[in-house]
């Protein structure tokens, strides 16, 4: 007996969705919206976000292309997104629609 | 010195960001798209999903007012999208479209 016709996941959406579905992700990937941003402008544009989270998401999110890194002095970095980051845009706009538009 | 603005990201984004950044929301949210489904039904559309964090997902995602649970059978629940729910269909479209879109 079924209610209805369910397709399985397709493999690219769940590993999509695995992405943004890690911790801080979604947060990180919006600051990088307004332009590159070093570590410390991650941290004081996320509240709670840890070092330690934020520097597994940055590097997990280079290793897929969505962020590139420049180093820009001798300890400092800048991190921006790509054009594959850049396209998520779309996905962060109708997500904050959705938050500003349900309690 | 600084390189760009960027604004603190808000409240009410970073709440739609934490809940959607659990892990198997998006997938499970994905499979409910399709019509009401049962847990069967989310574990056989979602390759890797457990039964300890299908049944936390769909707690929490029904806490919060994405999810309905009806009961259908003397133990059988059925879970479907409420319109706070269903209004998630564009960032999961968006999502969709990324996904099939970059490598």
């Amino acid at each position: 007996m079924d209610c209805g016709d369910h397709h399985p996941v397709c493999r690219r959406y769940q590993s999509a969705a695995e992405l943004l579905g890690r911790r801080w992700s979604l947060a990180v990937i919006r600051v990088a919206l307004d332009g590159p941003a070093r570590f410390g402008q991650f941290r004081s544009s996320v509240d709670g976000l840890s070092a330690r989270l934020l520097a597994e998401r940055l590097r997990e999110l280079e290793e897929v292309g969505v962020f590139e890194k420049t180093q820009v002095g001798p300890r400092t970095f800048e991190y921006r997104l790509t054009p594959k980051g850049e396209a998520l845009a779309r996905v962060i706009s109708e997500l904050e629609t959705w938050a500003n538009s349900w309690d």
